[in-house]
């Protein structure tokens, strides 16, 4: 049996398309059941038989985002982990995984602890998804490399909008506890002054202040800014930047509102820099993690590998639980292992964006950007006249021109 | 001289390139001058000498989005009309093509009467660019069919996304006046059932109780609501939707900030509707007229052959001034043909989506469709499970599942 929970990514079904198809050709495996939203279909035993389905079918569904099976967002009560596990026994349910992140591999943890009690025999294995990267004793997890292909490609177009229309641009992206997505936005630099200009990461303090300098700074040296910031930017206190914003008297934030940081932020730069100058802000919001056309061909091999590898490790390994990470490779060509963790190594854990990927409160190192390179893929590479001067300028013009 | 003017594109400088190489491989054109920021660089003398460029480079940013010479969005004072031709004349300049939308071509009208008054003699040519494509005599506008390409695969990865964790999406899009960007969404579809499942565009009047109304009736069929709104969506008196949140007691607003409309509706539907259903919105910014990578095959060459075509006109052609336009040649194979109008058939003109393309007050024609098809490109096919159904499901679920 196979379910999908969380967040769909742009290869979330690669990795049902790689468990379905190594079970399927497994004479053990009887038939592969998928859970319609997760657990949630086996509480309500809206299952389909994965079994029947066409090899093509499979294939398109493979390079399809989203979840095919449907996705939840549950943690299961005891009494529901209970429940599971009986649909397991009066089904047969010999191999079950679960497709997900941190909160996914939490619920296997769970019904874990219901199979042992209640005594059935069943193989479970948590297989990692989230364009957040957050899961722990993973080098990177499927879905993270196409999200941050995009984000680093919407920086690039915005960055490029900018320099053709100066000002300031706040783009706003996914990732409340951990900062790999909007650090991704750095991968969008090829020249020196090129953007995102500002990085602002959850594993960083944000002060109004030196976000303020630092657009000055930028503004100055470049004639734009382009900041990038967590969603889950929040302030030396603790609290979230935007909630900030209740006690401030630059205007009325919905904080439940899903573009609301962006357009706090951008009002605060106006308030406090002058109304004339040009500030937008964008919130990249679910197309980061489900636009289709624009994956990473790495990320569309490993998650499919990452399923792949869990019906293996469930059908022939030793461990009767686990869950699946990709481990990299040392050396210089990129290459990726995939292992089995205990799932209590994953549930309940963030992983954050290291020390040495960061550089002062607003910024990325190269050692990121290395890191991340091999993951998103080659990138177009963006072209800029050589601006040969003719003539000489008129002091004190529309538009300073810095080249 | 060439300059770039309004909002950019991502195929905007095919269009800077096609005039390039047209010009510098004609022996009457001496040099080929790029003025910074359109019209405030011929004001400010900041020029570059475009007839140095490498083929390469030209080449390099033909395949780049945004606008190489920058951009501008300024309407010249008599004054200012009057110094830009004696700049031409000071300069020897025999050709002027300003790349750009409506505006720009109201511009061209300005300087070329300034031109007569002073005597100057100088051809005027407009090149259109606008992913609006709003103007008026063309079938499409350069920038726009990568637009619709963007819009079309976002919707469509949003609704895979809404249909893997079920509820409301509203999805703003680009467009004060017209609504082709808007119902470029509706591409997205393959099936009966996908989303958008509402698409409001300026053309037609936006009334809270007939979205309502329509959320409803998505969400009883198909379990999910998908909801594409311009972001000029207007109510029956004429005044924007974001306006009548003044009004509202549904929380406060900032008219200002980019992403206010879509906060404001999912907050409507949710004090509406209830509180327990998920309700989001995205609101697609810059990312839509800039995104790298996903350009339209058709629109990169007719980008560059607008620009070509508009050069040949200018050096060879009968008229002293004009607009290039893009028209379609009958028949059911796509191609196109390229005239060119009066400066005054273009400017002070809005053309808005035709009655034909429009369904109701809430949706597009297939001829609207078919109208987009060949612009926007082939998209990626989605694969669909054929959910064989194995056993009973039991009723009442968490989410009722809908094929």
């Amino acid at each position: 049996m196979i379910g999908q929970a969380g967040g769909p990514t742009a290869v979330f079904n690669q990795s049902l398309v790689g468990v379905v198809e190594t079970c399927t050709a497994d004479a053990r495996v009887g038939r592969v059941l998928g859970a319609l939203h997760g657990i949630a279909g086996i509480l309500d035993a809206r299952f389909v038989d994965l079994s029947r389905e066409k090899r093509r079918t499979l294939e398109a569904v493979a390079r399809t985002p989203g979840a095919a099976l449907r996705s939840v967002r549950h943690k299961p009560t005891l009494e529901e982990c209970e429940r599971i596990v009986e649909a397991f026994r009066a089904h047969d349910v010999r191999w079950f995984f679960y497709l997900g992140g941190n909160d996914s591999a939490e619920t296997m943890e769970l019904i874990a602890r219901a199979a042992r009690a209640l005594d059935v025999d069943v193989r479970l294995f948590h297989v990692p998804k989230t364009v957040d990267n957050d899961l722990a004793g993973s080098d990177h997890c499927p879905g993270y490399p196409s999200a941050a292909r995009f984000v680093a490609l919407a920086a690039r177009g915005q960055d490029l909008d900018l320099r053709s229309l100066p000002g300031v641009q706040i783009l706003v992206i996914m990732g409340r506890h951990a900062g790999w997505l909007t650090a991704a936005s750095a991968l969008a630099r090829t020249r020196d002054g090129d953007g995102p200009h500002l990085v602002y990461v959850p594993e960083r303090a944000f002060t109004h202040q030196a976000f303020i300098g630092g657009v000055e700074r930028s503004l100055a040296r470049h004639g734009r800014c382009l900041v990038a910031l967590s969603e889950g930017a929040h302030l030396p206190d603790g609290r979230l930047v935007i909630e900030s914003a209740e006690k401030d008297s630059h205007g009325n934030v919905q904080l439940s509102g899903s573009g609301a940081l962006g357009d706090y932020l951008a009002e605060y730069v106006k308030v406090t820099l002058g109304r004339k100058l040009r500030v937008r802000a964008d919130t990249l919001g679910y197309v980061q993690r489900s636009f289709p056309g624009c994956v990473s061909p790495v990320d569309v091999r490993e998650a499919r590998e990452v399923g792949r590898f869990a019906a293996r490790a469930a059908l022939d390994g030793e461990a009767d639980a686990g869950s699946v990470a990709i481990q990299r490779e040392p050396g210089r060509t990129y290459a990726a292992r995939y292992v089995v963790l205990a799932l209590s190594d994953v549930a309940h854990k963030t992983r954050t964006l290291e020390e040495h990927y960061l550089e002062g409160d607003d910024d990325v190192t190269p050692a990121f950007n290395a890191w991340l390179r091999p993951l998103a893929g080659a990138l177009p590479r963006p072209g800029h006249l050589a601006e040969y001067t003719f003539g000489a300028p008129r002091p004190g013009s529309l538009y300073p021109v810095r080249r």
